[in-house]
């Protein structure tokens, strides 16, 4: 598809690079900011640019944060004896959706994945250690590790028990079995196999 | 759903004003501009920011250009006599994409929609009998008029064909009909109708 301005055509390009947006999306994208008044073009220009420049990250939970330490790790209202390791910072809005957790998290940014490239120098493994060894920023008593249930989220839970092991600290994972309000019929063999060999007392 | 970031809460805010876009959407495309390197953010920051302020529209036609006469306009390959009218942008490059026409365009920027609040005078019209009656960029012969077969395109048409009258150039509108590939008994009875009493010869 050809347009008829170049501004327009490096809009669509730019815009068609976000996950999902194709060459016709991006295009709605761009004609219907045309139409916008200009001051609300700046605001999302302006918004987009400080998620380029302005983003901080927690220096002890990696999590985004706009300040040094996040909102979470700060808040003297948490129990900071415990600390949630998850994959990335949409698993922390998640569990934070839940309401039911008030410890504190461990983003690694990533799980163990050789066929993309990624090790454990690649994720924030070695600072978790450091926590859990030094007591930062409180002494540590347990270690949830709550990892997506793929080989390679697996793969890393694995690798994180051995090595959080010796430090004798509570290392536990999150529940897997029948979600709420699901059938036991459509459930996959090995949840619903897990759900009953992990059966909990009648509350 | 609350965000850790007041960066990232803005970038989310301004992303989901785009169509079809939600927060969940405008999330994941923040979080993934998180990822993206520096550059890329900018660039896209900055396309968009242009689209706000270096944007022209050509003086003849109204279509979006890079210069002040579009290249259709200035083109001398062009059939500078006749004219096709058209709502908005999108219609010039679905029209362009069939390389079928090599007149000019006049893009009326929407339809009469008196429940929108869009008038007459909201419109490329007044331009449009000023380039009939004066010639602009040369004499016209003919206006095609090609405006969407709604309530609003049909009265939009016929403003403009009482409009044009006077000045005694040819007025046409474009085929309806079956769309080419489409079976007859799924065809709208209207359709099928016009299609039958607009019959053409057999060529």
């Amino acid at each position: 598809m050809e347009l008829p301005s170049t501004t327009l055509a490096s809009a669509v390009e730019a815009l068609s690079s976000l996950p999902g947006v194709g060459k016709r999306s991006a295009l709605r994208f761009a004609l219907h900011l045309l139409k916008q008044p200009t001051d609300d073009v700046l605001l999302l220009s302006e918004a987009i640019r400080k998620l380029a420049t302005d983003i901080h990250y927690c220096h002890i939970c990696h999590c985004i944060s706009d300040t040094d330490t996040c909102p979470i790790c700060s808040s003297p209202k948490r129990t900071q004896s415990i600390v949630c390791v998850v994959e990335n910072i949409q698993d922390v809005m998640a569990i934070e959706n839940t309401q039911q957790y008030r410890g504190l998290y461990h983003v690694l940014g990533g799980v163990i994945s050789p066929i993309d490239g990624i090790g454990i120098r690649d994720l924030n493994i070695a600072t978790l250690l450091q926590r859990v060894q030094q007591g930062i920023p409180a002494p540590v008593e347990e270690v949830i590790l709550a990892l997506p249930t793929t080989m390679e989220g697996d793969t890393t839970a694995y690798y994180l028990n051995k090595q959080l092991q010796p430090t004798g600290i509570k290392i536990t994972t999150i529940a897997r079995g029948i979600a709420v309000g699901d059938n036991l019929e459509y459930a996959d063999e090995i949840t619903l196999g897990r759900s009953i060999l992990n059966r909990i007392p009648f509350a």
